[in-house]
């Protein structure tokens, strides 16, 4: 949450870019354990403890168990056309994948020591205290239950909280593997794996977010002293925004202007010591605190982001992190050999693991509002009932595409995963060929996904009318936790402008015969693309997974190509760049869209499981989320004479049809998800379908139900009610 | 709030919807004053206090003192091509109206009895009880400063902060005045005026909302004892919503079943004692209690929206609101002959308000992300100092259209104004012609004007980049007391069908000859419509108001067409409007842009102070707004043909024309809403531009930072570090 990213993320001459999501998005340090296998080592805690003899502590629950063995949605399951066993598998990516999140997620949801649903209720100082002691006691249990890096990856995840120690093996410790030498490695990384040492990453600053070169904290070289003087001299170089830093964090990685002899050197890592291991105060010339509320109740306040200031506060020289560049004991700095490409390969990683987060989080969102739209019934009476909110076309037609989304953005993100691994294997070869494809296109799945996600949240919430607007239907914090993602790792537009601006260089390299790769492959079919007329000429022409494919290839292709021309037309080309960024963003958009739909079709070309029933459903909604785009962006299709009005429309048709065949299997399709009610952390979309029941017992669970009459009666209420106002002191 | 609109809002057989808006969007009890005018009365503190000496205690202070004499965004108001104080007067309305706000917002804001930074940091509880203090003072202070209705209204707005006694004056007295009998209103109001009873509006159910009829609360005549017996027989009957049922009201107005002699005879409202006058608790056989935490830290949260159940709890005949159907004595029900059609009446101003109320959030978040974006400056740097981020086209893009939809938003609100004192002569002298078209139109703009409002807060959010995150940023506050403005007082889908179902009545009608008024009056002209061929052939073109709006009406009356002989393809009506509703409703958007475009065009066309300066900057913003509109509703202008591909990019083209031209005005218009640091409640939006060290003084008020080591320390953070957590009870 550190970063404020309006512009293009500069990658700095250090390794530095390892970083940032883990720190905002907190909960998942996947980052850690994959670091750990890029760098082939074994995570830390294996050699720290004695086995225990602990026995996993929990049964596999039925979810008929869990809700208390009456399933209110039970005729809606029963109308399912397909073996949402099969599709758990399928959304999972493995049976193991299933098998595992299924059973830590159990093992967290039965746990009271993880409860969350009173954290609304929580002033910031209880809820930070809360969270404390989750997080002990989550390191407590994965040492205690011995778990494998994969299940301690997904344990953090279900606890679904943000915490400090998200800081420290998400960026902390990778900063230090990353950065540091062999021996600075040596000496820390023990030290940060058994948490002797609690640290956290601290590079943006109050005035300065993703312009790390316009960082303003210094570190000025003392050869007298052989030491490093660490400084913040305005108010905006204040160290602001990084996470763990503000109550916890015993150590940080301080981002800071190098200056040797007078020179500045580029901005550098530095690990330093913030607070005292005997007593936990911050160390002399260091003013720490936390930076105070963020969006919503619970939330990210659970996360002690900080702000830190320094009185030129002097560290050993052996602390600044010296892979890549050193500072002699002379003070004259010496550059390495480390190649530099690794960066776009972690950048890769980074931003495939916010795809796959976008897509829980959408389909988090969609499971509670799709249940509760089968629960709430509203109007047209029929037999003595009303009917479903989600029997409505207009609730349909706001709900299925989202449905729809969180499928095709967990499928794009499975795809994103094969690519990283793809990227890797080509770095170690020395292969750089495919990298700034493979970035461009990672960055604006980023920028997609997080932008729709954020927006269905909000979305949903409204699909469930008033009650969503309750705290317990989980959806406020959803989304107040969810929205960083759109500005963190990328600002999105900025991140459209990347895209946009690699669009443009390889159509301007198509005449020089340079082949496209990847994901712009179909660049390279531009002159077949300009020609393209659509053959649609009847509804169901629209369910031909090659015309559709060809259609956006079609959009995308000539938006591009319009924007070049435009390009064209300025004499500075930068300066055109700058004027046209918003038109030039709008391509980009489409490109990505574009990959969504076309890694949605891959998906349904390859061996699923779970036969044709699972199969058919998966083609509805890739036609789905096709067919939406189409009608949501129809400027773009008709502007560029990729489809005609008439073939608009009949696109609408097909739509509305595919809703009402989605219609019956609606609830199994986010049952496929396979969350605990714990997880969603929602009334409205637990898995029983008991509402009401739910709802009432809740509301009084609040603080304000705590007495019948309301503290501030005597003093307020009652002068009122008793014409004493005029005397009252208020 | 107590409201769950997915459905068509029904016009129940009695007045009791005017209601709702004040109940949700709180702050405002402008419905009450105009109540009063509407009914001839005066508002009732006048006839109770005795006049004191008391003076205005507030000087007006210039803003730049407001900022401590300091302002940093000095550079950019001197840029401005127009005087800003005269556009305060076109954006207040006028002179009048601008003193008005100008000296009660400073009134507020100069008390400190009236702050609110600490809200989003206050327990529930605390929140709670400091809202009962504010609303305690506020009342106080209303009658010793002896203010007008106008002021009175002003200073609760500016107050803003929801309160139980929002509901008081805006739906108790209001259900009282509208339907109860002269006899019951010489009863009951005179203890509401003084306060000696507190009231609130008990419609809304655990499990139903804006389905007024699907009520289940009962109201059962007993006639021996010559009462009604309050009921609730299910769990979903119980009421759930209401604000200030929660935890103050002594009173409600009860909408319920009437069954007398074993009939159902409709919903209808019943005056309930809640509580005790003496001791504050709840009366026997009523349940009560708040429902709990909503979206968002403080926002909300200040109201006590409450859930209640009846165990047959008795009250006198005579508190039944008797106005339009009256229960005998012998329990046999008479009807009166109240006009219906005032509801109607009553709904057109409940939504001109939440229009005007849309353009206020709309102008407050803007105000925010323009001052910020000023401020912010990343990347780019020239002579040392980066680049501020208005200057970027992307930024410009997003921040300026939104600055046009605040002003379009404005003065559509004021024709809105115009058009209640329309509807109200007419109804005076018996004329119901232009009632359906003016309902139309209202519920149509409340429709776009708060789902635009509530997504533009978001991205004002997103336009200040990490530090719209903070709740220091006054943006997530807003954002989350302002979206139930999509849901309340008519879900926004749910409106906007209701406008196509006129349109489309609208349209069936014109082979008749019915000629279609007010705002569907260009409908009459739907030969010529269809046959138009937009004449734009450069990008200066469309700079031409007439070309602007005839392209707008095409694109509507095309759609309108378009949607009617669709429909008219199914043999069944309903099922048609029923399968098509998505489809509907993007024709009833259209339309509702085209009037929202027509208004601002008006409003150029009227004498405005100010002089060129400020006509031109309207004009821009004019343009802006409606070509902004056409190029993210593309698809609707080309699929109709209202306009060709090329014409769109000339659109495109003079949009980034006119963004130049709005550039150095921009700080001057948002100026021009005078909105005081105190009502703006955002350091990111202060008028003086001192952004940095503002927040990091605000950062050190959190609670968190009360201690330098947290609590939780000794328990979690040093076992942790110290390795003793195996033996740690966490």
């Amino acid at each position: 949450m550190r970063i404020f990213l309006y512009l293009v993320l500069l990658i700095s001459s250090s390794l530095q870019t390892i970083r940032r999501k883990e720190e905002v998005a907190g909960k998942r340090s996947k980052f850690f354990w994959t670091l750990c296998n890029l760098l082939k080592q074994q995570p830390p805690y294996r050699e720290l403890v004695s086995p225990e003899s602990l026995e996993f502590p929990i049964q596999r629950k039925s979810e008929k168990m869990e809700s208390g063995g009456v399933d209110h949605l039970a005729g809606e399951r029963s109308k399912a056309q397909f073996d949402v066993d099969e599709m758990k598998i399928v959304w999972a990516g493995s049976r193991h994948d299933f098998e595992l999140s299924d059973r830590i997620s159990r093992l967290v949801a039965s746990d009271p020591a993880f409860r969350k649903d009173n954290r609304v209720m929580l002033s910031r100082k209880e809820l930070f205290k809360n969270t404390l002691r989750k997080a002990a006691y989550a390191w407590k249990r994965i040492i205690e239950l011995r778990l494998t890096e994969e299940e301690a990856n997904k344990l953090r995840f279900y606890v679904d909280e943000a915490a400090f120690t998200d800081l420290h093996w998400g960026m902390f410790v990778p900063a230090i593997k990353g950065q540091g030498t062999d021996e600075q490695q040596q000496k820390w990384l023990p030290l940060a794996h058994r948490m002797q040492i609690i640290g956290c990453y601290a590079q943006t600053e109050l005035g300065h977010g993703s312009n790390v070169q316009g960082l303003e904290t210094t570190a000025t070289f003392d050869p007298q002293a052989d030491e490093f003087v660490i400084h913040s001299p305005t108010l905006t170089s204040s160290k602001w925004w990084p996470g763990g830093l503000g109550k916890v964090s015993t150590h940080a990685v301080v981002y800071a202007r190098l200056i040797t002899d007078g020179q500045e050197q580029g901005v550098h890592g530095f690990i330093v010591q913030l607070r005292s291991l005997d007593d936990h105060m911050p160390l002399p010339g260091i003013t720490i605190g936390d930076i105070g509320m963020k969006f919503g109740n619970g939330a990210y306040n659970t996360m002690d982001n900080g702000v830190m200031r320094f009185d030129n506060v002097r560290i050993p020289r052996d602390q600044m992190l010296m892979r890549v560049l050193q500072v002699t004991r002379e003070g004259k700095c010496v550059e390495s050999n480390v190649p530099r490409q690794l960066i776009y390969g972690t950048m890769v990683y980074v931003r495939q693991t916010i795809v796959a987060d976008a897509s829980r989080a959408l389909s988090r969102a969609v499971c509670i509002a799709t249940r509760y739209s089968a629960v709430r019934r509203q109007f047209g009476a029929q037999n003595g009932l009303e009917t479903q909110v989600i029997d409505y076309k207009t609730q349909q037609s706001r709900l299925f595409p989202l449905i729809a989304s969180a499928y095709a953005f967990r499928f794009v993100g499975e795809w994103l995963k094969w690519l990283y691994t793809d990227v890797t294997q080509r770095l170690q070869a020395n292969d750089f060929s495919t990298l700034p494809e493979a970035h461009a296109c990672t960055a604006g799945l980023k920028s997609l996904t997080t932008s729709v996600t954020a927006d269905a949240i909000e979305e949903c919430r409204k699909l469930c009318g008033g009650h969503g607007y309750l705290c317990s239907s989980g959806l406020p914090e959803l989304f107040a936790v969810y929205v960083p993602a759109c500005t963190y790792e990328g600002d999105n537009v900025v991140l459209l402008l990347q895209v946009a601006r690699f669009l443009m260089k390889t159509v301007a390299q198509l005449p020089s015969g340079k082949k496209p790769v990847g994901t712009t492959a179909y660049l390279g079919r531009v002159e077949h693309l300009m020609q393209y007329h659509c053959g649609v000429q009847n509804a169901e022409d629209w369910l031909n997974p090659s015309v559709v494919l060809e259609v956006f290839e079609a959009r995308a292709a000539r938006m591009c190509v319009n924007r070049a021309q435009k390009l064209g037309s300025f004499p500075n080309p930068e300066e055109g760049f700058a004027e046209l960024s918003a038109f030039l963003a709008e391509a980009a958009v489409a490109h990505c869209q574009l990959i969504v739909v076309s890694k949605f079709i891959e998906k349904l070309q390859q061996d699923i499981p779970g036969g044709e029933g699972v199969k058919q459903q998966l083609h509805n909604l890739c036609n789905i989320y096709a067919l939406n785009l189409i009608n949501r962006h129809l400027g773009d299709f008709l502007s560029t004479g990729a489809i005609s009005a008439k073939q608009a429309s009949l696109a609408n048709d097909q739509l509305r049809s595919l809703f009402s065949q989605v219609r019956p299997n609606a609830i199994a399709l986010v049952d496929a998800f396979n969350y605990t009610d714990h997880y969603l952390g929602s009334i409205l979309g637990c898995y029983d379908g008991n509402v009401y029941p739910k709802l009432y017992d809740e509301a009084w669970k609040d603080p304000l139900n705590d007495s019948v009459v309301p503290d501030g009666y005597q003093e307020y209420i009652r002068p009122m009610l008793k014409q004493q106002l005029r005397n009252a002191r208020l």
